[in-house]
């Protein structure tokens, strides 16, 4: 997957908003790697559906419809 | 949800490592929304789960098998 995108303190802070005491640095460090993997393949349905659309520019409403196939909502 | 954790720079990397040939600043930020939702349900879940271990600190594998149970896989 190449360099990782994302960082590490942004997940401690993510963690504490959904209410954790503590967290440790491997699982800071698993939950950038997995929302990262998760953003490619949002990015991924995003991209076919601008194309579909005749577009080259990913937007927005690209990103929620692929979040609600990708989610599964 | 308060302030925005992840920034909008690795969003634009992750739709480009996607494949996308141009990203709008709308794409992006609701990118950002919508994975920061997606690793605070995770970050729940793990909590549980390493509550559930008699832990206080989350821990790789509580985020591992979070992500199995959100993603549903």
């Amino acid at each position: 997957m190449g360099n990782p995108e994302l960082s590490i303190a942004p997940m401690h802070r993510i963690c504490k908003k959904a209410g954790a005491a503590r967290v440790s640095e491997s699982a800071a460090k698993v939950l950038a790697k997995e929302l990262e993997g998760i953003g490619v393949k949002i990015a991924k349905e995003a991209i076919d559906y601008a194309m579909h659309a005749g577009r080259k520019t990913v937007q927005g409403r690209d990103i929620e419809i692929a979040v609600r196939k990708v989610m599964g909502r």
